[in-house]
């Protein structure tokens, strides 16, 4: 069959680099069925030597230096933003501006006013977008979805959910660019509540108000001397001020009349990935963790009486829209294929010149409930989510 | 060797009162090195033909049916209060006026004046008290006691707990006296929520200030028909008004600088005693589980780099002061033991003239949290807890 | 109502004496609709300090230092063995020939030829028997019976079980009775697999043949100094030799046509008391392990297209004939109410004059397997279980 | 730098043939310090609509139908034999006559003759070779290995392994290639028991002699009428034979000393992808099992005292050689990345002139142990495995 494929220009080619490179690299390799397949066009970064080995390793027929160049180019149809937060709105508003189909990471901007800038500037275009949640990509989410839609759960009643990590509680981890916050916006809130803020609003639907409180229990650190291609970096010996918050915990009201917890931390020892909520309806309830991602824990009581519970089911049998597409059942995938499903389904809707979801609305709307739990927090009063 | 008893009067012959008539049978026969051992003199409750056939079954010399006169015996030592909260105060300040030993259920009071009145009356009185939170007598959480002492935990940065069951969710289920505000006082506030906060009280300090939602999801319920001897009951064809939350959620920060999150719900479908909590601290967590309660979850990094993981830990070998005296390791006690075992410490510090803990002064703050969090609540603000 | 009441003689004061006491207490507190409720007449053992202070701690009447002057009086209507298995056999039939009932500790004999022999003396004196296989009175392995039995599971094709335990991996922990062939008979095989053999004998039917290797992986220890109340000891400073098996394994083919595995170990490092087994039928599964013996493990396919997966049921709410007796939902049982459980159901069967159930002949069949598997080590082959 | 390559020709395009192409894409994305990467030369298949399709989908360069012209290719560095064993030992003796590299699916022969021939023609070549254990390069398995290696599990007592799936329950299941003797030269040995000795084997050492049963639980199928992508495929009306093995337990002692138990089969409900194992050693224990690939469950007693009990450790960090070069802790991995794994050691290997591991010395061991496993289920004795 004659098949279209669309080029992508990617900014970013550190951990967010390395993910979304494989995904468009192996999207193609599993959905033979989509009509238009990514080509890795060019990828982008400041660093020549950094971004020219990065564009061999990760299979991108060119690089460029300067994003604006890369957005400058014709034959770049798609731009992927996968940078700190402090450069998504720049990029993104000038890429929109130049006509581009815009894939962007979260969260969208670092501030709900940059975020609506952006949401404003690709309706304006008229172009198409999307927002890198990739967790609702995970097949064991989608089920969960599915399980929501068809009624199976029912009324829900709670929402309740964390997102732990662990790799600063050392006092001594320096301050690498996501314990800045002229470069991240914002700590966990930005890196991990965005997360759990969009998968509570796909599953439970909008949040009306909040009320919060946020920590920085390590409020100097090393400087950083330089980064590693993982999370982390080498300390210096000179001490920085932590400019974002390490937990924020929040309970909030949905419109729908549930009520919910949201919790992220990097001080919580022992969680690594800690991505996990759980939702109690009024039929049956459903639990996720990140940690053991192939798995949804469900409760109904629809079988046997007397023998209800909680059951473990691998989500890898095609249950979902994805997992069909790899391993025989319970022939696990990993993290990496959240990015690849998105793109399966940013790809399957550009096919069909759909819009992709989520997208920078749900983006903007993420970005103004997490300056509203910020805003709680300082006035330690429940607060309305404005409407966007 | 010569040894002492006290003679026990218990009010309260349902779920409560049953729990502790073992719990005085048990004591003795696990823990023979008590030198006061109680006598099971009588038990009382308004039904006669119900508090006798309790009397025999559960191993009480006699039984009478007005507290009154149970108080003013003068072959009772011990008061033991396990009837509903309505009745606490008036019977805990007659005992105390009479210069009874009183043991009593949680919560204290059915408001913070109540549990006010009950502690300034045993102080008056100059007689010994104790409070049944009996989960601190399981021996994993005990345990987690030992280490957070001992500093292997470290620094506390997180309190996360939840006190989930879900045996209300069915909106035909009656009025049960648990629903009703005149009764019971509260809903999971003073019936879930309480542990938690004790739990957290002992583990992690005081609690400066809360912030919370609470929620009542059914609203109208069957009248009760009938009680059975469980925690159900039958219902009737007239409807009446729930008087209670069902849910409650609260964030707190605690005196030591920690932060924490509460919930406790009736309507968590799955979980069926779900009373958990994790801590996280700067050296390692724990995690607890009420429905494994055997089990206590640590995380520590002091064995073989590379190989932290939370490990599970079987506390049945004597690691605390209570499970030593049961069976072999690994060979399971269960809820009934927290009875046995606080009976255990209490008798030992009656044996010694002490004061038992946790007793009413525990009691008493638990109440003024808990008022608190509900002031919070109907406020939508942050509110600070009195000192007491 | 009027009361039946038998007299019970207990022989044996140490783990398993205590273990029976407490039953012998609880079971009339818990089961009030028992007809016939036990008298905790005599407890016997040799040492009379110490069997006068276990009658006191344990609430027996009297006590005896003679078991054939216990078996000789006229009060006592059941004698109840729970000393080492060198004692069994002779202990029983002298019971049997005075008329006694009799309970008694597993393995029935510590050889086939005893067990027959005692299984012969108790029906020719036309007395009722009992053996403790309590492990099937545990609710979760009751509902298991039950699943099985309505057909819930199909056709059994597998049984995998393990009880493994880690308590002599130290080799400087001293020779025990356990480890003494003269006075445990054996090692694992009458200690742990007896009780995997009951089990599966219950769940899954006759065994027709085995294939097995025995190894005693500690051959020398030191001798024992003293004994403590729980399963150890004080090491002394000569060696003796070990003169059961450490470890051991078997395969099986059932009468049924099903196909399983057997492990029986003291040398399995963490695992503490894992009495596991695991059942694959052609509708569905169980899996049980007594570290969490609340739980059943359960998979079948009557519930919502995919989304099946084995789920965790608590077997705590009188699915089964036993816990609804104790606790709301999820209150946890333990250990000790496998012995509570089978006294109910003893009781149950004495005040129906009916043969109670796991009796002599279950005792009597298991030793003859335990028997085969030794035979099946020693030749190197697959044996068959001789019929009885 | 200067970079070596070679050319990869792949036998093979199912469910191994999509394994191995995603794997020889990926490796050389990941680990950048390889010296020699794969380059996807031509893929073969007999059916040219399928292969040409394949090359496609999985970025082969081109195709082949015959396996023999693929092997006269001189482009052609390396033959990946990725299709059902009856097959495998014409192809690899003809590519080693050929002087390629071979890397070979397991089990490596259909008979140990087989096998027997196929290193005997590699040697006697002088070519490179290698076969898939896949399992080898998981993380949590190779890190098992490390702390085996460095003492930290002591001397090693038991192996408990299980292979568990439960795709052929229904007895309308089709009669796939893998239930065909003369396809797959057995059931449930080569297919999943060759995967549990391999890992035993590494882990544990050399097996010395096993005692086993067989079974074929249903005996009759429908013919296959078309395949699927996955493990399944269409019923005809017609029943054929099965002829191969549904079950396959058996009992092993290794040569250290150690017994061990091992059990595959395709009829354990719920079990899904269950390639599991415990080790027990003198100083520790540890667990794995396939469903949960990036954990490893360790015991070990160096940690604060009594607190001992099993970890889950996230074997996501660099632990090991591979971890490392993915993605931050506990963002898992999956499946395939066995076989990205597999080939990073291969090309390293091949990179430095050196003989793969495991290889078809390895493949050969196995076969003569699975050979000897049916042996024993014929004769019903315990037979030696002879040594090669």
């Amino acid at each position: 069959m004659p098949q279209k494929t669309l080029n992508v220009g990617l900014i970013g080619y550190k951990f967010m680099g390395k993910a979304h490179s494989n995904a468009y690299r192996q999207v193609g390799r599993f959905f033979d069925e989509l009509e238009v397949k990514p080509v890795l066009k060019a990828i982008c970064g400041r660093d020549e030597a950094g971004v020219q080995r990065a564009a061999g390793l990760m299979g991108w027929e060119g690089y460029e230096t300067d994003w604006r160049k890369l957005i400058a180019r014709d034959d770049i149809d798609i731009i992927d933003i996968a940078v700190p937060g402090n450069l998504h709105a720049e990029i993104a508003i000038a890429a929109a501006k130049a006509g581009k189909t815009i894939l962007c990471e979260k969260p969208l901007g670092n501030t709900a006013a940059e975020a609506k800038a952006m949401y404003d500037a690709v309706r304006e275009a008229g172009v198409k977008h999307a927002i890198y949640f990739n967790y609702r990509k995970m097949p064991a989410i989608t089920l969960a979805k599915q399980l929501i839609d068809e009624g199976a759960i029912g009324k829900i009643y709670h929402w309740r959910a964390t997102y732990l990590q662990d790799w600063i509680v050392d006092p001594n981890f320096p301050l690498v660019w996501r314990l800045r916050k002229d470069l991240a916006g914002s700590g966990v809130n930005g890196d991990l509540n965005a997360h759990l803020v969009d998968t509570a609003r796909w599953l439970v639907g909008e949040i009306d108000e909040v009320s919060s409180v946020m920590e920085t229990f390590v409020k100097q650190r090393p400087e950083l001397a330089a980064t590693d291609d993982r999370m982390g970096g080498v300390a210096s010996d000179v001490m920085g001020e932590v400019t974002v918050e390490d937990a924020s915990l929040f309970l909030a009201r949905f419109a729908s009349g549930a009520v919910g917890t949201f919790e992220a931390s990097r001080f919580a020892l022992g969680r690594k990935n800690y991505n996990q909520f759980e939702i109690n309806g009024s039929k049956g309830s459903v639990q996720f963790n990140m940690e053991r991602p192939n798995e949804l824990n469900i409760y109904t009581e629809d079988t046997h009486a007397g023998t209800f519970g909680y059951r473990t089911v691998s989500v890898t049998s095609g249950q979902d829209p994805y997992s069909g597409h790899y391993w025989p059942t319970a022939h696990n995938i990993g993290y990496e294929h959240t990015f690849i499903n998105f793109l399966f389904d940013v790809f399957t809707a550009l096919g069909k010149d759909e819009m992709p979801s989520p997208n920078f609305y749900d983006g903007y709307v993420n970005n103004v409930i997490l300056e509203t739990v910020e805003k709680a927090a300082e006035t330690k009063k429940w607060e309305n989510v404005p409407s966007v």
